[in-house]
């Protein structure tokens, strides 16, 4: 029996203006991808205890704001980190939603033995989930095509998009997820692809921040949110138009990036 | 003209719990003296953009706050970094408080070179605030007698403390301070002795924290807070009877330590 999650409606309504416009009313997304920028934090900026150890930090109550906002996304995306180490079920579980988001892996380097025990996968064979997409830059010549089979069977794909100086752009990334339909993505971790999107060449895609923080220190060793400076002696990135709604023992800051 | 600060009643009310009694309603003090550790951070739990560098990082309501808190306290300890980084005033400046907390700096080794031109001594010059009591391992005889005699015209004294395996011992400090009359103290910086104060084998002394965060991610390379590990794979510290205040576009964290 998979458990059924409940937000109140009284605190979705106060993070309306940090989501994408519902599918009724909204333009914004035949040219752009909506793009919200989500995770949970220690006090000292942890995600985790150590590199691939699953670390459960915030309450009951941000765990259900969190797959209140998967029912609000088309897609949600994380880095191969996350996927190896968290065995993620990526899907939705808001009880009176219908609404499952499309996983989106970036795994460059092709890193992530998905088959058939993954979670994702098995949600998906069940109709609880959707199937990941794979964003790769191996060209689709060179994955086998048993794996291949293997994802399309559920439902998922590999999607090849090239590196550059070593990394993805983020702007060719949403390109290419608008392109197959996606109107809105929420980012969800690790730690890399958080600071990647803090970094200051990044920020102007993200059009909503929503940080839950935990009241705990996890201490020196964690994986740290700390992007990059946009100038030696200049703070990495600040928020606008905050708001701060405490939640359990948590607190959830919502608020848009850059000037 | 000095700025005067106000802090409204409302929000006081609110940090009642996390503050030590007044002086009327309280024997607690007769035994150990209240310790309040209180600090502002960024989102990833930066003090400073680097050590020596003054950083403004929470807004006018917070800063009130941190006011109104020096009014609650018979001391104000800082280590000897934010005496040197900052030349801070270390007084209050609440509107209708005539009360100046005692600063106390920890100051091992003396590096802190305080002189006529240190704020703190010329806001104890003219009544608008006191003089340091400077705590240090050095041994008495080997302080220079002008130096000794500076302080002393202001107020100040100097206070040796031994170390312990390195470093001071907060209880041993805090029964330094209750033996000279005090019997509340907030500890407001910097990094390292915020740090050691968080550790495993200090938070027993810790009445209440109260911490603001700001919207901002300052980036790497900051003064962070981020305490030792109580274990490995364990979290350095969890705040209970928490409770969150949004002030201005910064967030007030309350609690206690320990289970």
């Amino acid at each position: 029996m998979v458990e059924q999650l409940d937000f109140p409606l009284s605190m979705a309504d106060k993070l309306k203006a940090y989501l994408p416009p519902t599918s009724d009313a909204c333009t914004h997304q035949e040219t752009r991808v909506w793009t919200t920028l989500t995770f949970a934090t220690s006090l000292d900026s942890s995600l985790a205890l150590a590199p691939g150890v699953r670390t459960v930090l915030s309450g009951p109550e941000s765990k259900a704001m969190t797959h209140y906002l998967r029912s609000r996304h088309d897609a949600i995306l994380v880095g191969v980190g996350t996927a190896v180490a968290d065995n993620p079920g990526l899907n939705c579980r808001i009880s009176d939603s219908q609404h499952h988001p499309r996983p989106v892996v970036l795994d460059p380097n092709l890193r992530w033995d998905i088959n058939s025990n993954s979670k994702v996968l098995q949600l998906a064979a069940i109709g609880s989930g959707m199937a990941p997409w794979v964003v790769t830059s191996v060209p689709m010549d060179d994955i086998s095509q048993d794996k291949q089979d293997l994802l399309c069977s559920y439902g998922g794909k590999y999607i090849h998009v090239p590196l550059s100086s070593g990394a993805f752009e983020w702007t060719t990334l949403l390109e290419v997820l608008r392109d197959k339909g996606i109107r809105s993505v929420m980012v969800e971790g690790g730690g890399q692809v958080i600071n990647s999107l803090l970094a200051a060449g990044s920020q102007a895609v993200v059009d909503g921040v929503i940080v839950t923080i935990a009241p705990t220190w996890l201490g020196g060793g964690g994986v740290v949110v700390c992007p990059d400076r946009q100038a030696p002696g200049l703070p990495a990135a600040r928020l606008r138009d905050v708001k701060w709604l405490p939640m359990g023992d948590d607190v959830v800051l919502c608020g848009r990036l850059g000037g």
